[in-house]
C-alpha cells in the first residue's frame, strides 16, 4: 500500500483500540496507547498508537497526535530501559509499504538491544508467546514514572 | 558508547548547529535543525536535531524538545514527499551504539524509499557529493508548507 489511501477502520490496532481484538497492553490513557508487538524483533519491543487519531502515518497526523506520540514513545522508551535494561533502544516510524509498514494506522516502535544479539526481522521469530508478553509489559509497566 | 554518560559539547552535530563546521541545511529556526545526512542510506536522507537541547539521546531530552523535533520531522518527511515522490519514508531514531547511534546528540533520520531500491547501510555509499546534496536539499526546501 502506498502513502496515498483511505484509513481503514477495521486494520488490528483499530480493533484492539476498540478492544475487539486483544492485546497485551503497557500503559494507555484517553489518546494513546502502548501494548507489546505479538511479533517481537527483540524482547521487550512495544508499539505507541493513538486512540483518537485516523491518519495512516506520519504524514496525515494532527500536530497534538504527533506531540503525544512522540512523548508516548519516550515514555515507553524510558520504562522499557527501566526494566530490561537494554544496552540501546531502536525507535522507528514506518510511512508506506516500500518502508516497511503492514497496518495503516500510525505507530511508533520501540525495540530494545543488547550488544551481541540480533535484531529478528518482522514476523521471523514468529509470533511471540502471550504468557512471556504479559510478563514483559508487566515489567515494563511497573518501571513507568 | 553505552546509553549512559556526558553530552560532548565537541560531537559534530555540535559543530554543525554552531556553524563550526558546514552542512547542507533544510530548514531551521530558533530551536531546531535538518540538514541532508552526508553518508545517506538513499536519496533525500535528512536529519532532525535540536538546537536548544543537550540530552544525547530521546531518553534525556526535554518534553518540549521532544515535540518540537517530532514535529520537524514531520515536517521534514512531508516536504521530502512533496520534493521527491518517494513510495514510502522510513523515520529512525536511535539510542546507543547497539542501536546504531554514531553521533551522541539527539536526531532523528528521515529517509525516503522507493520499490526496488535497496537502503544502503550506513557510510556503505560514502560521502555523497555536496552539490547533490544542496540540489536535494533546495528542492525539499521549496516544497515545504
Amino acid at each position: 500500500m502506498s502513502l496515498d489511501g483511505a484509513y481503514d477502520p477495521d486494520n488490528i490496532f483499530a480493533k484492539i483500540i476498540r478492544g475487539e481484538i486483544p492485546s497485551v497492553k503497557v500503559f494507555e490513557d484517553d489518546e494513546v496507547l502502548a501494548f507489546m508487538d505479538v511479533f517481537p524483533q527483540a524482547k521487550g519491543h512495544a508499539l505507541v498508537v493513538s486512540k483518537t487519531s485516523q491518519a495512516r502515518n506520519l504524514l496525515e497526523a494532527e500536530p497534538e497526535v504527533v506531540c503525544k506520540l512522540a512523548l508516548a514513545t519516550q515514555k515507553l522508551a524510558s520504562a522499557t530501559r527501566k526494566a530490561l535494561n537494554p544496552d540501546g533502544i531502536v525507535v522507528t516510524q514506518f510511512n508506506g509499504a516500500p518502508a516497511g509498514q503492514t497496518i495503516y494506522h500510525l505507530h511508533f516502535h520501540v525495540i530494545p538491544r543488547w550488544e551481541g544479539v540480533a535484531v529478528k526481522g518482522h514476523a521471523q521469530g514468529g509470533m511471540a508467546d502471550t504468557a512471556e508478553l504479559a510478563r514483559l509489559a508487566q515489567q515494563i509497566s511497573a518501571a513507568l514514572d
